[in-house]
């Protein structure tokens, strides 16, 4: 703990860019390497989730990421929930250049309530293309859609906000109460994000298969400008994955997957997740490098179109490639920013290890 | 204590970039959230005050701020009692591009005397309107005009100097005697700046209301390069935090509200001013993106006009909204400068806190 | 060790500008100092290998930094062995401007094979003018055109990849025994790179006459970004120095170079690089400044040509001198990138050193 | 002490821009701060020298800064004893932008040698003008040009080079006893640069009146690229006001001043200096703003001009007003860079202090 002054002590905490990965004595073939990821009933060629946003996933994307090995979630509050073909409005923001006012343009499309029917049509054409099926909603919105999500059908189920805790407190509106939610729930559920042990502890409690460390955003979010507010990653990881074992412990052998969310740009920073305690990483902006995303190259949480405080904001991103050479190459970039997959693996055999389980262990340093 | 070398060793100190708000393991609804702050004998809505600087203060705004639900405060020393209009000189200044040449315009117009009739003019007029009524003086200006404040009669009166100690010492000029001002004064006092523990305790002897924390100018200032002289706002804030703790022992009861004053150019900085102690804050620069603000587009304070040795300087602000945008929103940018009351109050609803005082325990973390 | 997490710990890492070399209370002249350097049987005028890289090692580069007193090592699987008249390829590279197409036009031109001819004629060339012959395989390449170098005839053989380890693990592949290998070879070796104790004590225990600290590739290197994995200069050389003096008395006697590879971009960071326990270092930036280096302006390393994962980057350097006025000066600039030789010789007189040797026990400082 | 790696420990240290000043409980006008400094039998106004660079002191700028009340020193080793009349030189460097040309320039006109017949017009000059004499030679130069400048007569005998022990180790060329060259001088010696307890108490030993702290140069010196070598001004100063308490117990009351010189770029570092033990400081960028410097708006130190290994670099500098509006104002900047009095005279008033031996105890703070 250090001290700031008289009255208040903090601890010192560490992103991402501060720490490194430090090789072992042993290195490894690439083709010893498995990156195989469980969760619950399904298994993943590796262990990333692309991330329900609107300028990365559509249910084309969606599809497509699945086709790729990996798990694409689809957000059902945005875009394709509220209109039945949003093509023409991502083709006009993707037209202004402005940043005011591309945020009072997404103020107001996103102003569009989510429509049930849409959400049913989105999910039935991903079910139907043969892949996995995931969407997610915010913590408001799961009373009022979660049952068409549950009627519609997902293999999993994701409830994401920026901060979510298992003790929501409210006296005018009736809170979600997580762990009833879940335990009614036929699916598993992903939910988060969170940042801290207790905070991670308590989602665990609720019966979640997943949970989500970070605010989501990363390189979008500006919820430090607005609010004050951020634990950066390498530390709010490292912490979760302690409540993972504790909790591994107290329930007799639930083990809960710990997902990366935000902050993640590059494959250098899924590797480090991983290190540092990651089941499986969440990714957003790698993939707004694809030429073929929606955001037709920009990129954007929801943060960014909150209707009286945007805590996030749209950001710029080069095209590189398709998806499946931003996933699995071939690079030709030394960015971080292509064949995420490869430089996953390449990541494990130049440091000896055979998966992403093991690699949990491997020894990182601070360069501050 | 950190050895700097043989001779010398120093305490690490910390300012708002350094630091961060933790979310804790609670939520909470921001209807849920109070943000009311009394001072003295008046309540209002949010705990922030509108810093007096002519390129945010003008009579007319001091009473839009006040409309608003929170407490502004001219500069009773500023254009406004040396110019019966000093509209014309605002304009020219806000034409000038180079900073050398707004310096010496600076240094021009400022140099006609302050007047006692358009004190009380301006006081009256802000009177008129209904709001709370305060200005502030240096405490050089206090013997001269602290007189004709009290009989034009004012809410709060606010005594400000970059650095003003308890105890000035000069042989040849009559020093201030601020203890026996304030006990002969009606109304409560508002005096700072100040930065270190032993500063406020001596100030909050002097019978105080508020203390100011910081040396103000924040964007604007230049102390660091001209004297050398800085205390990071962090632990600046954490240490006056632990002197109006033990002020409020060693008087039986009286409690000192805390206030920052300088150094906050975003809500996310309000949010952690008030995380490492502080009751309310007094804002500049935010209050200089308004496009009501009367330095149209330039921000400066006192320090930017000093005859022969500034240490300060005119810093050139985005205009975003009209002030009441500026405090209240909607805001329609994620930079921490818009929506200010909203802001405070989904940081205090996002980490489960319901008010300021309970927020001051809120955990941080240090990201160096 | 310092706390990222409930769950991990780290070391504090340095590079090479978070330190500083601190003078003593003696000072020398120039005159007092002595670079000589011995590697096995031979000596060279300054402890400074330039590296095998087809930017700045061709036949001819390496022939004249011998002549100079020291080391060139020729790349054995780069252009001038894949290519029987590589400079029309050369020139090309140069012409291109934009660093994609020179990633793919990089790919293109390296897929052509290594020809165990153009090794013989390669090598013959450099043992013909007279100075001392080395080249550089990585390590999967030393099983097929290992014997090739052997019968063709070096003075030093360079094993280089970016991390090479003694245990390396491939169920598929036959992996190279290194221990085996530089047994049976009747040259010494060289071998690298390594960035822990651990590591390179293994790597010493192989029986090389050297090791390689550091990954290579410096200015041009992006494993960070790509891999997450780095380990800065100044603390891997530290530990490694430690590893050679336990392997001495392990051993008995057997004194093993080390040798900085990696981040050498100025005469500065080759003093502190000594300063910290090297006894030589392996230079590649600084020798693309030289007028006369094949890469005409480029630098890169092998890094930066890989198929499917690029991990370096093709960077453009000025063009200041020969390779002489790079080693020897004059220096026409401040910015320690000319008279690298004439630097470190004043580095030790300024500080009251007079040989390498002595050097690694100046004082350092951290700057951080 | 922090490890950098299993072999090597260093001491963390600290420049002017990691720390800060902090104000007291007590503030004071600035009609009672004393600034007189007395150096042997001369008192100056303030505690500032001009340090001996031909970019800032000709002969003209020496009178001129004696007589606003400081010590001018002349380089007694530069274009004004090289050639009679060095103005058109100037004038030609002034016109040259590019910065390797502008090098080899002064490579040239440097290599030109000292006139012992100019050293004695310069000083006569100077002395003609009745303000203090003072000039300046390299330890190197000190034995054939040492008797001239005793001869011509001077109040201050300064021997400045980057790097000055009381211990230079030659076999071929006989070194300067420093010891025995100050005894046998009749004039008080300033001899410097030293960063060490250990050096700095060594040169005490010598019988000077003065030991410069740093390596000169300032923002205009590479040394750390080329050589390495730096040692940051904060602890420098720390450390040799140290040395400077237990020399004067050891010779019995022998005070010698310390003298920062290097590094010292606004009226803040000038503060800081002081806080951090120094008696005066040597400054040189600040007077190369003055319009009527020799340089034209650029700066050199010597170590600019070396012939095969430049260490410093040819600065270019904004033209602020006078030399006495440099030292005394009235400034019209907020960037420390004019009235250097009137700064360093507000600094000490704003904390409290009444004189710079007192403001030696000023508290200070470190923000990293």
């Amino acid at each position: 703990m250090i001290e700031i002054g008289r009255s208040k002590r903090a601890l010192p905490v560490f992103g991402f860019d501060d720490i490194a990965i430090v090789p072992s004595r042993r290195t490894r073939g690439i083709e010893e390497v498995n990156l195989a990821w469980k969760l619950d009933a399904l298994t993943f060629d590796f262990p990333m989730i692309a991330a329900p946003m609107d300028s990365t996933m559509s249910p084309q994307t969606v599809v497509a990421f699945g086709k790729l090995g990996g798990l694409g979630v689809l957000n059902l509050e945005g875009l394709w929930t509220r209109y039945s073909d949003p093509e023409p409005l991502l083709e006009q923001l993707a037209q202004l250049d402005d940043s005011v006012e591309a945020t009072k343009f997404m103020q107001l499309i996103y102003a569009e309530p989510v429509k049930a029917e849409l959400i049913e049509a989105r999910l039935d054409e991903i079910r139907a293309a043969g892949v996995p099926v995931a969407g997610s909603l915010s913590p408001m919105n799961c009373v009022e859609f979660g049952s068409v999500v549950e009627r519609a059908g997902v293999d999993f189920f994701v409830i994401r906000g920026s901060i979510v805790s298992a003790e929501h407190v409210s006296t005018v509106f009736e809170p979600l109460n997580l762990k009833e939610f879940i335990y009614n729930l036929d699916v598993p559920v992903i939910v988060g994000g969170c940042a801290s042990y207790q905070n991670a502890l308590h989602l665990m409690r609720t019966g979640a298969a997943g949970v989500l460390v970070g605010f989501g955003g990363g390189s979008s979010s500006r919820a430090h400008s607005v609010l004050g507010i951020e634990v950066p990653m390498a530390s709010a990881l490292a912490d979760v994955a302690e409540a993972r074992r504790d909790y591994l412990d107290e329930s007799g052998g639930r083990y809960v997957n710990v997902i990366a969310d935000g902050g993640l740009g590059t494959s250098g920073d899924i590797a480090k997740a991983i290190a540092l305690g990651a089941d499986a990483v969440m990714i957003g902006s790698p993939l707004a490098h694809a030429a073929d995303a929606p955001g037709k190259g920009w990129h954007w949480g929801a943060e960014a179109w909150n209707p009286t405080l945007p805590r996030g904001e749209r950001v710029r991103f080069e095209q590189l490639g398709t998806i499946e050479e931003i996933m699995l190459g071939p690079s030709v970039t030394p960015e971080g920013t292509m064949n995420l997959v490869g430089a996953l693996r390449k990541a494990l055999a130049s440091t000896g290890y055979s998966d992403p389980k093991e690699f949990q262990r491997v020894e990182v340093v601070v360069h501050p």
